[in-house]
């Protein structure tokens, strides 16, 4: 479920050390990444590039990503709500430019950034504090699917962080600067914290695998296409994108994110052979390719007969009911894996860990473009044997911040 | 508390391809990590370099560690242990060396091993099942210190698993093949985990961070160096390294690790000013020099005195209470930050994370070296204010399995 990511990966650009604000740093090279005077090279002092107007962290995944969702406070009426904003905004612009926040007490600490991005989310209740009228039709929880069982600390929020990079104790610091600015707004809702492959694990380019083994993220839009920009910013072609068809004015540029936590049991994958593993999908695990191909891009040919006359993409694998027919419903997925220890088990088939999916996506409207999809794979999908949503929020992503300005105030207006 | 890591690293050290015995398999240069196609440095297929006569994993730390600990079945007599033990030697063997293990229905992820190291070590039931002459007079718990505030959950254990690696998925895949391995035979007991910087986050030779935000790992001693050898490894110059000052015969080549898990209150700590700070140490947060010099490798001067009369480090701080005057006492250092969510807490100065180290350390005995610094420390040190050893356990930690043998088999003669 993760971006494939071909193409320059825009997170590698180095950008100029002057000033916090990002929009002011112009790329100036990609690839460039710092390398030490030993010959190794390191990418500390990396930085992600500006990404106005959208926030930065969509179409590129640090290795190591934490989602923390906030409740606010009784007392967080409008105004307070914007001076939260404003510090979260400036701190969040000094962390990623690889400056201390004001009061940060370990200010050494942030001097590695490490390609650290920061992306804010509003659940319904800071649009409802802030401009009610400007609620998109679709901010609030998913309908419920026969295969969801939603706990709730996993589930909702007010606002969002979303904290990732490549060095996880830059994603620690930053993760505890923010917690520590919320904190007097709010209560910590729920934490989830995933990784993808280590930065320089992998070729530049490649799939990354989920903890199945599958390769994920290959029918992904690919950042810096057309495409990628139709699918996920809000205010683009895409035909549906707001209230009764109207796209709220201050989530142009924006997007939507659709989190749900998906237990995955591996114990119970691991029991099914090889064929059949490949089958609950549609694609080879060795090459990613479609069962109807050779390679992991091929097109998938959903027509193809066995000589028993059966198709030999299965019409319930995960990609034929995942794939949407309908152009309008295409999604980007961007997500981590999660994997926590679990004590006190033995004896066969027990699950020595809690592991899963942090499914994230990212599309213009998530009840036009996501909720058919995930409707379709409640309604059959062979992975759904070995898988089970636990968690499920939906943030609205707003654009950059204006220059000067905070997250979000194009709401505030 | 980490490896400062100067000098060449030997887990850079990619090995020829050929048999999945450690082993035989020479190192072919330094430093000479697999470099992608497109200009991108990748470390996926680095293997870590043959160690023998010791276990790999100690003297070099991989930024993701695991540290897994399991209580034997009741049911497990000698031969058991030994079938269990020859399964781990040979999937620890072949995952560290990028093949998949007999039976991994997941083998495409074993291709990225990522300097994957494996340790295995034995708390004395193991060595009762063996041979309980071969017990060495200190294994088992440590003594007991006035700021322990240990926790079951976290202390002890039968047999310890140490999975570290540059890779979160590598090390998760190979956390799970080994966890598969042993749940016919016990019980998890408990897993900690733990990160360093990412690989190829910091220049080579930096030492790194803790979550306090100190440059921790300075006064270690540096693996590669004969003092290293003496500190670490039994059966080397150190005077006195088993019982009764004899050195028990297979762990000749080992050594033993002391893990301790310590809650950090990054709350307080941060309350406390930059010069509170620095003496509660002895050294300055920015460049780790001792307060008496300038640069990180200065030696201390514990004489040097304020106008006011006043040594300019602090007796009790953290640099002079755990330094020995005998140097018999060291110790090696190789330490991991943990940091996991909370939920439900705001309001100011709530923790934001259940945040710490995972101290551990490897020297010949543990009583003798680890022992005396430990009570010195809780007897008095200013770092204590912040700081609570909440899990302990000790582990003998056996010489590299026999070309064709299995972990311990030494102790089985
Ligand atoms: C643990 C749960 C899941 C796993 C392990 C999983 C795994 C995969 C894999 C292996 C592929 C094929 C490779 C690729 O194109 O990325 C895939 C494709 C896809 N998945 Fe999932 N997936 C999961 C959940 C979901 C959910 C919840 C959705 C959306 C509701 C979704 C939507 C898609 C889409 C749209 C594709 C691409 C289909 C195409 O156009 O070929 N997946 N997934
Ligand atoms: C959370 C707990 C701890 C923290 C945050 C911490 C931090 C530090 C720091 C910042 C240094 C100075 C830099 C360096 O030489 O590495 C240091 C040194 C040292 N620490 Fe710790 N430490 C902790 C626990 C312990 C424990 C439990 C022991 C052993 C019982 C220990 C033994 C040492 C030793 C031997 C030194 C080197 C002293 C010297 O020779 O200069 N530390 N520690």
């Amino acid at each position: 479920m993760a971006s494939g990511q071909r193409g320059p990966r825009r997170r590698d650009v180095l950008v100029g050390a002057a000033g916090i604000g990002l929009g002011a740093a112009a790329a100036i090279g990609v690839g460039s990444a710092v390398r030490a005077a030993a010959g190794e090279p390191t990418f500390g002092t990396s930085r992600v590039v500006d990404t106005s107007p959208h926030q930065p962290g969509i179409g590129t995944a640090g290795a190591h990503g934490v989602f923390i969702a906030v409740d606010l406070a009784e007392s967080v009426d409008r105004d307070r709500l914007i001076r939260l904003l404003r510090l979260l905004t400036d701190d969040a612009l000094r962390l990623m430019a690889g400056q201390a926040p004001i009061g940060d007490q370990e200010p050494e600490m942030a001097e590695v950034p490490a390609n650290l991005a920061i992306t804010f989310g509003f659940g319904p209740r800071v649009v409802e504090l802030a401009d009610p009228a400007a609620m998109p039709e679709w901010l609030g929880p998913l309908p419920s699917f026969s295969i969801d069982q939603l706990e709730d600390r996993w589930s909702d929020g007010d606002l969002l962080m979303l904290v990732a990079g490549d060095d996880p104790l830059s994603v620690a610091h930053a993760q505890r600067m923010l917690l520590k600015d919320v904190r007097a707004f709010s209560t910590i809702r729920w934490q989830q914290t995933g990784f993808r492959n280590a930065r320089g694990a992998l070729k530049e380019g490649t799939t990354q695998r989920n903890l199945f083994g599958q390769i994920d993220g290959t029918a992904n839009p690919q950042p810096g296409t057309a495409e990628f920009d139709r699918v996920v910013w809000t205010g683009a072609a895409h035909p549906s994108t707001g209230r009764g068809g109207a796209v709220p004015e201050w989530l142009v540029g924006g997007t939507s994110l659709v989190l749900r936590r998906i237990h995955m049991n591996l114990e119970t994958w691991d029991e099914v052979d090889r064929p059949g593993r490949e089958a609950s999908v549609g694609r080879r695990l060795d090459t990613g390719a479609p069962l109807t191909g050779s390679a992991e891009h091929d097109e998938p040919d959903f027509e193809a007969r066995t000589p028993q006359g059966f198709t030999v993409i299965n019409p319930v694998s995960h990609m034929r009911r995942s794939r949407p027919d309908d152009p309008t419903q295409r999604i980007f997925r961007q997500t981590y894996n999660y994997d926590h220890p679990v004590a006190g088990v033995g004896g066969m088939g027990a699950e020595v860990s809690d592991s899963g999916l942090l499914f994230a996506s990212y599309q213009a409207n998530p009840a036009t473009q996501f909720v058919p999809i995930q409707q379709r794979l409640a309604d059959g999908d062979l992975l759904n044997t070995w898988t089970v949503p636990v968690g499920s929020a939906v943030f609205a992503i707003p654009p950059a911040a204006p220059p000067g300005g905070f997250i979000g105030e194009q709401l505030f207006q």
